[in-house]
């Protein structure tokens, strides 16, 4: 099972990014199923139905979220029955949605969990506890797992790795919008890498206007954060080949596509 | 002007991986300066003095420091005497040590100078305003000027590359201990990686036993880091070369030695 | 020099409270002075020039703030001009308004100082640095000094009263909220207490409809909090009596209004 | 049921407080049940097994503690057996001791919950969703509830007491080490204050000494905070009175005993 996953699509540019990379991508990397996180989709904050539904159609097959979720109001109304979204699983019972949802491809099915940390974050139900249940729900129909794990601190998310290093496929951080070059195989037999980084502007912090947080870091003052209209953009992915039976990741691959990097070959 | 700098090194694997590869890197790289990060050099955390002696006559020309500097208490010690030694700049004043050091390489004065930042950090002073007066000082002598940024948030570290674009040659972070896949030359000739990563054991969580840290998570109860014994390890750094005549970055490359990514060649 | 400070007035509920009892409560403490923190005055965020000119109709003479100082984005348009109004001092330099206003009562200077915390709050520039010299402008003036802390963590604001112990009047903290019962006279003549509490809606949280973040604790989720419309209030308030000559506070008493405690006597 | 509460006991001077008082305290409150927070009272930091007894041979029924519950590792030695201490019962399954007790007193059965906030603090099991289910095991028993509520942050600690309102008899916060001023009879019965503030060295930060706490402050660098020693010192507590058949807090009375206030009539 190969999977291709995008990490987080910042706004307009990131779209573009996407729109005209990912059917690329999934030939060169004869990907099976397409996972893209899409929590900064919509103007950089949280996600429409529209945008939901058009990723899907630009080839995604599941969508992943994090702490901007919420952002865009509207995603209560439709996460419940969006089958393909999957929102942070350690939000408390009751949380519209699912942090877990099975897809089925090539016959095989895989379980996607999207999950979130902890430090210098907002609380939320501890997921160390939480991802061990998932799994043992996972489990029951496949030992295909992957999981989206949204956070802040490196060392949350290597100890996340080492964690779950056996346990599931492929774990793979988001949110700090910065590819990380840790990508690896950990011991057990897990694909890992701290951070996908993110897709959209390249000449940007984070995906967004540089101007104005420059100008907020050196004030103290509120500021409005815009996404910014430029097609000079950066596509952050990766891909991983993970084994049918044993569900190990047997190769694991960086994706960045940037006026820097265009390791697209 | 070719400068070779090594990401935090911490511990006994973070030195005995300095010590089995700078040279060569040194050769590799034509590297005419090196600098590396040694605050969590002695047993992970702090830098003594007998190992700051020991960096430089392994080929360290500048040894820089981050949150971690004080840890081993001898650094008052010998701090105000190591004219190799650069602390964050953004202590207050009074602070023992430098924050911006010359050392003349090649007929050439290279200004380093070792900046904190302050999101998801302690409170220090603003880096943004004291690196205003740290390039004044820097400029008056030269205009080769290497930033050695020790942050956590990825915001704050392209925040400060972007506003130093055109006014140093090259900026990298530190303290994550994760490299990151970002390095390039902004639109103004500065150079600029988000974090060059930590040099030490390889299976660990940022350099530590990973082990304990999974524990903590897991409990939330104290428990003490320690270095693990290993000889599996991973160095990362950077590599870039400056126009002498512009203080401009020509070439950024990134350096990344372990089991899986042995970029040696 | 009789100083009345009243702690930060939120919303609606909290100008009632101000408008129905300021004139009772400047004769019952012969207040020379009136100080009103009007951080949270409209809506529960910021301040706007109209509530500011109703706070000095009213019988305010200064008005400080904290850290919504900036959420009515009309500040800016009125700051500068506004002389009886103080901002947090530790600002970077630039920033609009200034944090030590001077005024004249019974032929007395009082300086008057707002600044504040970072432990727990965003980054700003040192309050203990910036203190001593706002103390040194304010003694070439003036012994009689009054100092508005508004700070989260009370370590910070015992630390910043011992630390002005004997250089100020009088230290007040604000932005907690809820007010300390550990009014005293310090070692060396300084009055303090850790908060003063605020001036709104009494049962609400911090002044805040409080369903709405209960909700917000509950489920992690996004929330919009309102200032709720009631009648029922609180008015925190300190009295200080300041010897002329020696600068020194000669008395601090509390106020608190409420349904519980009708200290009004 | 009257119930004496006892705030943070800090070192020594807050065990000298507490031995010299605790006697005259239940005499003048006719307290049936007293319970004091210990988290503390070793040095600053942590409890030993010899404290919690003389604790207990001095009139204490319960003791509660905090975030600083492990520091002493001998904790873990006698917690698990120590039947009238109580830890936050928000930490993970599986951690030593228990976060509620019951104690018979009067022939009534006391349900006393220790709990620990979020805001500002280390992650930890949400206190809203632990709360419910302690409740749910304390009523099968008894209608008398004690809450000792150790958090951070007032609109935590007052959205908890909403939260309570009515399901137990009553909260009190700790943890800030300053005593608030707004004890109160929630509307649906509940007694609460924000924090009931600490017993230990009057000049003092949070009962620490006070120059190496303002140190570090000043300068940024690592500091080893002592307790002082002294006799000036404060004793914080907190008296209810529990309607034994409804469960109702009918009277609360802040205990607040230093040199500025001899509240002991
Ligand atoms: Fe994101
Ligand atoms: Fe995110
Ligand atoms: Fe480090
Ligand atoms: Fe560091
Ligand atoms: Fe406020
Ligand atoms: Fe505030
Ligand atoms: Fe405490
Ligand atoms: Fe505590």
């Amino acid at each position: 099972m190969n999977i291709l996953f995008i990490g987080d699509v910042v706004g307009k540019p990131g779209r573009e990014a996407l729109r005209q990379n990912l059917s690329n991508l999934q030939d060169q990397h004869k990907a099976d199923l397409t996972i893209v996180n899409g929590e900064n989709a919509a103007h950089g904050k949280g996600l429409t139905k529209k945008l939901y539904h058009q990723f899907l159609e630009w080839g995604a097959d599941v969508v992943t979220l994090g702490n901007h979720a919420w952002d865009k109001k509207e995603i209560f109304d439709f996460i419940d029955d969006a089958e393909y979204l999957v929102r942070p699983a350690n939000y408390p019972e009751g949380t519209p949605g699912e942090g877990l949802r099975f897809v089925k491809k090539k016959q095989k099915t895989v379980a996607i969990i999207n999950l979130m940390g902890r430090v210098f974050m907002n609380p939320l139900d501890d997921p160390f506890q939480v991802i061990d249940s998932l799994i043992d729900q996972a489990k029951s129909k496949t030992n295909l797992i992957f999981v989206d794990f949204h956070a802040e601190a490196t060392s949350e998310k290597q100890a996340m790795g080492w964690y779950l290093d056996g346990k599931v496929s492929t774990i793979v951080g988001t949110h700090t919008h910065i590819q990380t070059s840790d990508e690896r195989i950990l011991t057990n037999g897990t694909g890992y890498i701290t951070d996908v980084g993110m897709t959209g502007a390249y000449d940007s912090i984070l995906g967004m206007e540089k101007e104005s947080i420059i100008r907020k870091f050196k004030t103290g003052l509120p500021a409005k954060f815009e996404v910014p209209e430029t097609e000079k953009t950066v596509l952050s992915g990766i891909s991983v080949s993970i084994d049918d039976q044993t569900g190990k990741t047997n190769n694991i691959k960086r994706i960045l596509i940037n006026a820097d990097h265009i390791n697209f070959n």
